[in-house]
């Protein structure tokens, strides 16, 4: 996620929060974080909660997702809390959602499959 | 889209063929294109294919969206072709799909709301 | 819904929950309720949701849902309980979970028109 | 699939074609097919079509799967086309499409993870 600069600020067994400043670059032409910006940051913190409950060396891709894009992503900050649904051994099905300035602006949920390696 | 440079290749009533060159800032520490990138690109070509749809002032903004990551987005460019699913009055069906190398590496269908000034 | 018999147990604005008997008919090969019986009262469910924040004589039709089934559907019961996330002018999205024996065995998020009669 | 009485129709390497006549129980207020039905059509039929892609002895289980409701289900008759997206080792993404009397009214696109034994 170097390319769009997500911060972790906590996490815990099967869950995380993460932020990312909005910069002018990740803005679409009416000022608000882009919606491909807004699904980026959902879909990293729920793969990170994910990793949360795989063992050493092991990791998760992410095989499928789906957001709902509640609200226009409006101010300077994004916010995102990431929680395990359910972990099984091969697919570990994770959610999250996306505060802008303390509103909420988008819900997600994904299915990632466990891979031995890091990815 | 100014973020990444989506370029329009071809449009027809109903369809859009799109394509993206992966520049060293769009690709993950294995080299692929990142999903956010696959995704956004997937977003952007559905997006302008239901666009085709709407009257003289009018746009879409995705409600929701459901990808399906097929494989990595590995290569030089990605191409997509993003076809309307269903055109209503005030919600538009519309899918994507995202080609890698000339791999299938990713399938996107998308709910659109029509609003009636341009976003 | 009377195909099913869903059972409203409990409502309040924006949420409401429900239980549903997994009658002999309503299971599959294995015993488990089919995974068509568990969707259907997870939208069901998340439809009444969305219900509770529409005017008099509106109503909701499903435009798009996505289910992630987490557990078999074992035991006598489904319980459910629906939830709005973001309750727009022309458009809900409500979330449910489906527990089996008090297992969670489904996650629902659907998007809603609203339209002007009961559907 | 018992309890709703799906017939197959056809099928090749990779697809399947199928239908369903819709009883009177299968009807919702207003007479047509309901939601959960058509939707318990196009998991069947796209998890058929994904059995074709599994040795003797597995099968696959529908780990998620997400819906587009495009048009009431109207008529007598519910047709399916079910076809392989992508076939993987332990991920099979299979999609279909449902038509009432002639109409396209939903899209489907699923997630099936692979199990050794009949499910």
């Amino acid at each position: 996620m170097r390319f769009l600069g997500v911060r972790l600020l906590d996490v815990g067994d099967g869950w995380v929060e993460t932020e990312l400043a909005i910069t002018d670059q990740l803005r679409q032409q009416h000022g608000f974080a882009h919606a491909g910006v807004v699904a980026s940051l959902a879909d990293h913190t729920a793969g990170a909660a994910a990793t949360t409950a795989v063992g050493e060396g092991a990791s998760v891709v992410t095989a499928d997702y789906t957001i709902h894009l509640l609200r226009p992503g409006t101010g300077e900050i994004l916010r995102s809390r990431g929680e395990i649904v359910r972990a099984g051994n091969s697919l570990i099905v994770s959610g999250s959602d996306v505060w802008a300035d303390g509103s909420h602006c988008a819900r997600y949920t994904g299915t990632m499959a466990v891979v031995d390696r890091p990815v």
